[in-house]
């Protein structure tokens, strides 16, 4: 009997028709059956005459499954059964939604999303993105944001390794939109000559392209690194943003057929949904019940803005994917997105580490990490970039390969202390002087004496010598100094009662206050 | 015939009664009369039997004066004449108010203000208080903000040189607001036991103090420097806010007669307001009415807040004097403000360079100085302070002395940019990639191909090593690179049409561009 993982991948697949459209003409359903759940998922066409199905199973012990559909005259092995074995390694399940506003596995491990972006790694030569899986596995980051269609763009102008459609004649495509395209598509200066490339037929996709993405979810999976799917985005010259209503609707359901079993893969919807100007909100709500209504395994779903955000408050909005608010202020409103939504709360672009002439891709990595650290302090998830002038044009932002910046060091050495707080979770609580508190656990008194069983002060750009400690008299803390750009912690003793702990003046400093016993 | 300075100050004394409490008893009036304006000021008791009055003339030319009042039973020399002669070397006027929006000397000098906070300079030791002067010499500063009480405070715990008013038993305080202050004063952590002390009469002011701040004032007045006084505060231990109705409504009368001759006079009724917690916006409301009422030199007059800012709407206000909207947002807002309101906006506390272990004062001289150029590219103004630790707790914002921070000299270099602005004034313009445009004159094209006669386009936390321009095609643009901390200015040539200027990576960078011709 063939054995899987819980919240592994199993994959059934029959031989079928070939004659028409057969991504389109022929239907596949394939009900999987255990002792504690059934579900029923769609197959896809997979080219060269083979339908697929793909399914993740929740619970270990004995499955059975059975394939239904008009695909095939007559379905060869149509039922079968296979073994549902304990996880292992690096497998803790999906990444759900826990206590409304926290992300963790399924298997109850907290999970911190530290973030990153190379938008269209997948769609570079093959050997960068081997580089890129290398350096991600050096790394600590446990997200990849990326985009599925290819990208064109400031320092994207070659084409794509694949197309994710075969040549054709424009079939798909939404003539109204096209004609509307020309006044609204997205243009940066020095780009607005660029001849559009409508010879697609968008209602059959590549299986070159779709499988390659196959591979590169599955190796992130292994990686233990979650999969942030960007299903559209405004960087386009091949007409992928003016399909028509029906060819959208359908590229959406054969994605999440194709990839919805992978227990890595979230839903992004949009990268900067509001600059595809063609698209209406109506147009964005009908993509989020498409994909929500056929994903039998309720992966989370967002939408990611580029000015203001979407109404995360709608049902099948799974978390906020939130941009920097404006260019002054990106997590410091953590807290307040989630208390307005309720919801998760994950940056995925807070401007990014580098040095390129775009105002969102030239911080410094000190000011990145501290805009992960106001995530994190807040109860949020925070996302990476790095945009290094690079003399082959090779920035991570977009094209993956190596890391330059100073930034990924630290976010390792973050997401170390973050994996030590008790019950996994941090809050943002009280601060005394202006700094950002996270803390876990009770506490007791208020306002200038409020003191908690954990939390972390963190002090931001300020540089003080000396920070005052409010503590009861009553009991015991011990209190660490960690320098978050150091990366250091230094144990200042057990305290009570009022006290004065020493600082080295840097900025960057965090307190890290811990109730003995 | 004495001979005094437009814009200069013009006294008039004359010995009077002293029973009772002369302070409040009698009244003195002197009507100054030119060619182009006529104006009756109140005059005020000194001690030692001497009544003053104090005068500023807008014009040159002949004057004469008339005493008149009840504090003498005959007034010996109750009138006079004088020549007023022309303005010379710093007197440039008062500042008024230009433009709605903007701030410039009455001879139509612009004027930039770059403040500076030495709360209680006026009141440490004499040698303390020379050592400030010749540090405010030295610096840019065109105007520091003090108080005229006292202050309790961290750091400030010592008692004053002088007290603003007599021994006494408590004559002048309002028996409920002291019953209230008990549990509403400002408290810090271990400052929570410090004893009242109501041990004056509100109702008699010490001369001596009041003519240590007339002397000082006028030092100020000679440096070119706004004397931006600060009649109300949070800080006290004295009973200053518990004063009755009558009381602190005469003692601002007392004040606006006494010193608002002095040209470089601005009135801020309190610092944080709001955190003097027995007061009501009513008395706030009335307060304004009396300084406004009692003005005739229309001094600017506005009140700085702690959280909410006050309400500049109002009539008698004649400019927003604001803190930061929160932590990390402060002058990133000033063209918000110039457009709610319509009236300048001056930041009075940005938090201050330094190291201490409060939010508000640990900032880097970087920041800082960042934070003055967001002021001024949006339109505004912006004020300094320093609270580095000091082995004698002498610390700048507060007492005065010398400057340690690297800020000041950055603030000079700001000021000489800014005095080279054609026209005097910057407006917040369009920025093409998230950078703070500032420009004067006229302007071309729209969105990112805007493109302004004079601009200068700050990049404040970017570390950009290009910067693509788009200027038009058929003029000639000189453009230069600003370092705003190294504090140096790159030509780069004169240039047309997209361009892509070359920059060092570093911080605080600007582009200076300037149509030629």
């Amino acid at each position: 009997m063939q054995r899987v993982e819980k919240w592994g991948l199993f994959e059934v697949s029959s031989k079928g028709k070939r004659d028409g459209n057969p991504f389109r003409d022929y239907a596949m359903t394939v009900t999987f059956k255990g002792e504690k759940e059934e579900i029923s998922v769609n197959g896809f066409y997979d080219g060269d005459g083979v339908y697929r199905a793909r399914f993740m199973p929740s619970y270990e012990g004995v499955y059975t499954y059975k394939i239904e559909g008009n695909f095939a005259d007559s379905i060869e092995d149509a039922e079968g059964s296979f073994e549902v074995v304990a996880a292992s390694g690096k497998n803790h399940g999906p990444v759900v939604v826990v206590d409304k506003t926290h992300l963790g596995y399924a298997d109850h491990t907290p999970y911190y999303s530290i973030g990153t972006t190379c938008y269209a790694w997948a769609n570079q030569p093959m050997e960068r993105q081997e580089q890129t899986l290398k350096t991600l596995k050096d790394n600590a980051f446990n997200k990849i944001r990326f985009c599925f269609f290819p990208k064109f763009y400031e320092f994207n102008r070659k084409e794509p390794l694949t197309y994710p459609f075969e040549r054709g004649n424009g079939e798909g495509l939404d003539p109204e939109r096209v004609e509307q395209e020309k006044s609204c598509r997205m243009r940066f200066p020095g780009m607005q000559e660029t001849e559009q490339d409508y010879g697609f037929d968008y209602t059959r996709p590549n299986v070159e392209h779709f499988r390659r993405y196959d591979m590169r979810i599955a190796q992130l999976m292994e990686l233990g690194i979650e999969a942030d799917m960007i299903l559209m985005h405004p960087y386009d010259k091949w007409g992928l943003n003016e399909m028509d209503k029906d060819a959208c609707d359908w590229y959406l359901r054969y994605v999440v057929a194709r990839y919805g079993a992978y227990r890595n893969v979230w839903w992004s919807l949009s990268n900067e949904f509001d600059f595809i100007r063609i698209k209406t909100l109506e147009d964005w709500e009908r993509y989020g019940q498409v994909v929500s209504s056929n994903d039998p395994f309720h992966r989370l779903l967002s939408v990611h803005n580029g000015g203001p955000n979407y109404d995360f408050s709608k049902d099948w909005v799974t978390h906020c994917s939130l941009q920097r608010v404006d260019f002054y202020r990106t997590t410091e409103d953590t807290d307040q997105f989630v208390e307005k939504y309720g919801k998760p709360v994950v940056w995925d672009e807070i401007c990014y580490e580098g040095n390129i002439g775009l105002g969102w891709g030239n911080i410094t990595g000190e000011e990145l990490v501290r805009r992960f650290w106001e995530a994190f302090m807040r109860g949020g998830h925070c996302g990476h970039g790095e945009t290094f002038m690079d003399p082959e044009d090779i920035l991570w932002w977009s094209h993956g390969g190596i890391l330059k910046g100073e930034s990924p060091a630290r976010l390792q050495f973050l997401l170390d202390i973050l994996r030590d707080v008790p019950g996994g979770y941090l809050t943002k609580g009280e601060g005394i002087f202006d700094e950002v508190v996270g803390y876990a656990g009770g506490h007791v008194g208020e306002g200038w004496g409020i003191c908690y069983d954990y939390a972390i002060h963190y002090l931001g750009v300020c540089q003080p010598v000396y920070r005052q400690l409010i503590l009861p008299e009553d009991a015991d803390y011990e209190v660490d100094v960690i320098d978050t750009w150091n990366m250091t912690v230094t144990p200042m003793g057990v305290k009570r009662g009022i006290c004065k702990i020493e600082l080295p003046g840097n900025q960057y400093m965090a307190l890290r206050v811990r109730k003995v016993g």
